[in-house]
């Protein structure tokens, strides 16, 4: 398997391109719309064809690629169920998602927004805003909801085995990756916090709106294409 | 093997984390001094003991934090000959330096500066400023030299198998890491040029001083410290 960690510095997104050496068949996972020309010319020089993106759900802080990814490439958009329409397939937890031999089953774990999937290959599990690196993400806007991620972590995420990779959407510190083990260990607000104390976190963080929200959601919700309808499938 | 790739954003510089699991030994290969907290957190958090930190060079961008590292933990520093004299041992081509059952091969390969090394672990080789990401570190300070920095590429580097995965110091695209045989082929600077094409490129890149140079420099070749002399060993 071909497995690659991208980095967007504007939005400190992680994007991920896994790809497989037999059908040479790739998958890029929260692909940032500034980042397309980089994007598709690793997967050019690594010889792949981009057959799947995968969206954890409709973000707010960047806007996708996958509109654009999929004109250029006529790939398959797949988002969570509830998140954008312009999806070519909306998946739901229980769900997989095959490319070639690969399987990534869907998670739902919700409560960053009600859109929220994680996507599992293997021993790694690309989880979104959901579980962050020593962080979560935030539950105060697009129907986000403490409880339920808290939920969402506690029972699906966690239920995970220990060394289970964890791959976010998001560091904003310079980590690149965690584990299971780690995150039951030393999640700052998980790991010594039960339901209610996550509750009463999230619920006083008093953040600021990420700057492009206002932007971001509609534009999410089109594929990163004002009117995109959905093409290919 | 437990290994980790960490992101300082301001100097877009990569440290790495590498440990094993049966000792608990950890190494740090080129940490920046403000991440000391972030960087022994982790270290503690994965119940590792700090060993080693191994610096690729005398860095012009950022502050090692090899001296405050040796201070809190009593770790030995390594670098290159000719490079920092306050490291506790000073290696060259041909060296290892053996954690526990790890062993990092020592490749010089200077040409970006004079001390340059590389440390190979396995099929993992990290590369300092060397080789980059479809790029190389300039050559204009410190006894850089193109032709020597050419011949360190190809003729060290370019050796070994095309699989080996390569891990740079800097990144400024949001790529983390590349393999010898995709810069082979790929590297705009390196694929389709030759030693004299490729000094002529270098030549005239016409790159501006690093802003931190003149206190960097001389901070680094103290590890950071700016009168400690060398301690442990």
């Amino acid at each position: 398997m071909i497995f690659r960690q991208l980095f967007d510095a504007e939005s400190s997104t992680y994007t991920y391109l896994v790809g497989e050496e037999g059908t040479r068949q790739a998958v890029l996972i929260d692909p940032v719309l500034e980042q397309v020309e980089r994007d598709l010319r690793l997967v050019d020089e690594l010889g792949l064809v981009l057959t799947h993106v995968l969206d954890t759900h409709v973000h707010a802080d960047h806007v996708t690629a996958s509109g654009v990814l999929r004109e250029r490439t006529h790939c398959t958009v797949v988002g969570g169920v509830g998140g954008a329409a312009c999806a070519n397939v909306q998946v739901r937890h229980g769900d997989s998602v095959r490319v070639g031999p690969l399987t990534f089953q869907v998670l739902a774990t919700p409560g960053h927004t009600d859109d929220s999937v994680s996507y599992l290959l293997g021993d790694r599990v690309f989880t979104g805003d959901a579980l962050l690196v020593r962080g979560n993400g935030r539950t105060d806007f697009q129907n986000g909801d403490a409880g339920q991620l808290y939920d969402s972590i506690t029972r699906v995420l966690f239920a995970l085995p220990d060394a289970t990779r964890v791959y976010p959407a998001h560091d904003y510190k310079g980590h690149t990756v965690t584990s299971i083990g780690e995150e039951t260990r030393h999640n700052p607000r998980l790991a010594h916090a039960d339901r209610e104390a996550f509750i009463h976190i999230m619920e006083n963080l008093h953040l600021p709106q990420p700057k492009k929200i206002d932007i971001a959601v509609p534009a999410n919700r089109a594929c990163g294409r004002a009117a995109s309808p959905p093409q290919g499938a």
